[in-house]
């Protein structure tokens, strides 16, 4: 009897999660005998710590195909960070009982660094426990920080979105400088990485003319003469800053101290901390825009790149578990700039794990506000090809899973 | 000769008003002969204070049918309210001359109701001081807060982002909630009028579970009650919050008086402020995103219908003007609501002017956080359709103009 498989989503969701997920759904489906039923957990690991499993044969096909163009997380992601199990290995005993309990012998985790390496613990411990367990990871994100892997999926749709978006929001600001708005901030994620913030550069001539990238000390002086003279040239300034926008100090523009009138902390962000700035310093007409969920979600706009290799990444991760891998990871390996090729690749988790991958140094131009052709030559490819998906009555369909719960087998509950 | 004339835009910009400009070239050229040169003004009225005109014939064809899918203003717009010419006559007297001195027999003026307001007064003018001008205006504002006319140009393509948007983060936010964020705020634009945050009700199941609109006074105990409710019950809340919202005082909630740390006035945004107060009192993590430009310059999701009604009343405007109509402006007239029909029809500059429509009572719910079946009537047929910019290597292929300039004719320069 073939042993069943686990499938589980984590940490922030993405435009093309989902597209994975079909990707393993279909992919196991079409190996059917090689592998038994396919769970999904819910909301990610707690799902699989709870014992709230999804029995994903019930969902027909057509819901299935239907993930290909559905943004979010279908079966539930989470933020949930494991503990060492060399400190603590209640979860990961817990992980293998429940495992056990419904005969999981595949355990595919779908996600980002955290997560690799929450796979890699959980490989090891079966290992060492004597429980077989074919771990194959599965990388998404869209802070596009992990190593290795050429590029993760989700990043490219949401690189498309923020060149897209302050292409058409450089448009407006143009058509208004004379009399009105002359600077216009977009803050877009990436609290370490200066991905997000390094696709706006794809924009070009309708681009920011300048991006705020964590990997650069935020310097006041320099970002407003920088404004100045572009205003004075251009009659306007689009900028574009990262959301991880901090100074030589390491503080975070987001976390600039202000506080409201009752003495509360006020939540901040780097987008209107920086517009703010322009206002006092240069007295500037601003406006400012913060992305944050939308730019994730979009998958109306999604990279028909992005979407083909979350899918292709998702029915690698089922073939590698059927050829007996385990302990790694499918990765996108490039093999030509342009035209764009690529393929998949075979990583170990433990090369993936808990390393963040910043912008090198030479994707940044000299004076820190901008991107360099080596830059434009690496991220142009991601963005390329519309994915649309269908629409009625103006609005796109997105499918919404039954996600049948399978039957619980253990009389004991987890604690989280 | 025939007489020259002159085509301006006016006020904020959006994804549909250079569809409206495409369509005054192309109806002008097609009836050549009967009006002579048509020119724009650069940067709106203050391109005709200033004498500062563009040349439109010189431009291809291929460029002016590019307008139908470019957003922003081709020609630039401005914001610059002209004084009630009884107190001080001095800018209606200088357009007389400007258009005098290029034969300008025509002017189309293309905004919102300042705009219209305007339009009606230099017919007026002109008029009082026996100089021979039809006066078209031709309604756009992403605001939908014009009076007579059914719905305003460039409205629909922002109901299109906003329900769309709202939907693709409230999916995120759905697959988050276990372990992360519960609540989601997505402020959109709307100072007085809520038509924009209605949208948001489009969305339907996926769709904010609480808007919160200028018309509704804001009232933080029963929308902290409305939050906790539905977070207990969905385990989220996402909500639209529009940059209008204001207290029973009429104090906005942008302007909640928050300092930063050297004492200045900090910028505000419904938004974050909404979101923050959930946070400080409910304890809920949060997630909030400002639109901003990005919802009025998105014409990669406009709507079909939005573009195909900014077509006609440009063509419209041009139609009425050589049918020796003045002091008018084409409206829309919606014939039924399902299935869609509507078309043009001619309406007062003075009816149109300087009247705000707010969301009728009778669209707003029972309980002040949703719309009503009635308002759902409404606004479903404006967003339907899509129509897509063409792309190129990711992007959107967005025309930029030549904008030849006009041989100024006149010694006196203007000071604004």
């Amino acid at each position: 009897m073939s042993k069943n498989a686990l499938y589980a989503q984590s940490g922030g969701v993405t435009a093309a999660i989902n597209v994975t997920a079909a990707a393993v759904v279909e992919t196991v489906r079409a190996h059917s005998g090689a592998i038994g039923a396919l769970y999904a957990a819910r909301h990610g690991i707690v799902g699989a710590l709870t014992e709230d499993l999804i029995d994903t044969s019930l969902e027909p096909a057509a819901n299935i195909a239907a993930l290909r163009h559905t943004p979010g997380g279908a079966f539930g992601s989470c933020r949930y960070k494991l503990p060492d199990p060399a400190q603590d290995d209640r979860h990961y005993r817990r992980l293998l009982e429940v495992f056990d309990a419904h005969d999981i012998g595949y355990f595919f985790y779908n996600g980002g660094g955290d997560s690799m390496d929450t796979a890699l613990k959980l490989w090891r411990y079966s290992q060492a426990h004597g429980y077989p367990l074919k771990v194959i990871g599965i990388p998404k994100t869209v802070d596009n920080d992990l190593p290795v892997t050429d590029c993760c999926p989700g990043f490219g749709s949401v690189a498309k979105y923020v060149a897209v978006s302050i292409r058409e929001a450089t448009r407006d600001l143009a058509a208004m400088a004379t009399t009105s708005t002359q600077v216009f901030v977009l803050e877009v994620m990436g609290r370490h990485a200066g991905w997000i913030a390094a696709a706006g550069g794809l924009a070009g001539e309708d681009g920011p003319q300048a991006i705020l990238f964590p990997e650069v000390a935020f310097d006041a002086g320099r970002f407003l003469a920088r404004v100045r003279d572009t205003v004075a040239r251009h009659g306007y300034c689009s900028v574009v800053a990262s959301e991880g926008v901090r100074d030589a100090d390491g503080h975070f523009l987001a976390e600039a101290g202000t506080v409201d009138a009752f003495g509360h902390h006020q939540l901040g962000g780097a987008g209107p901390a920086v517009a703010q700035l322009v206002t006092q310093q240069l007295g500037f007409k601003t406006h400012w825009a913060v992305a944050d969920y939308l730019q994730r979600s979009a998958r109306h706009l999604a990279s028909a790149v992005d979407i083909e290799q979350a899918y292709a990444i998702g029915r690698a991760a089922v073939e590698m578990a059927l050829a007996g891998d385990s302990g790694v990871a499918p990765v996108i390996r490039r093999l030509a700039d342009q035209p764009y090729r690529w393929d998949i690749a075979s990583a170990s988790l433990a090369a993936l794990a808990n390393q963040e991958r910043l912008l090198p140094a030479e994707f940044i131009g000299d004076d820190g506000f901008g991107i360099t052709d080596a830059c434009r030559r690496y991220l142009a490819p991601l963005i390329v090809g519309e994915a649309y998906p269908p629409y009625a009555d103006g609005l796109p369909q997105y499918v919404r899973l039954a996600n049948a719960p399978v039957v619980r087998r253990l009389a004991t509950d987890f604690k989280l």
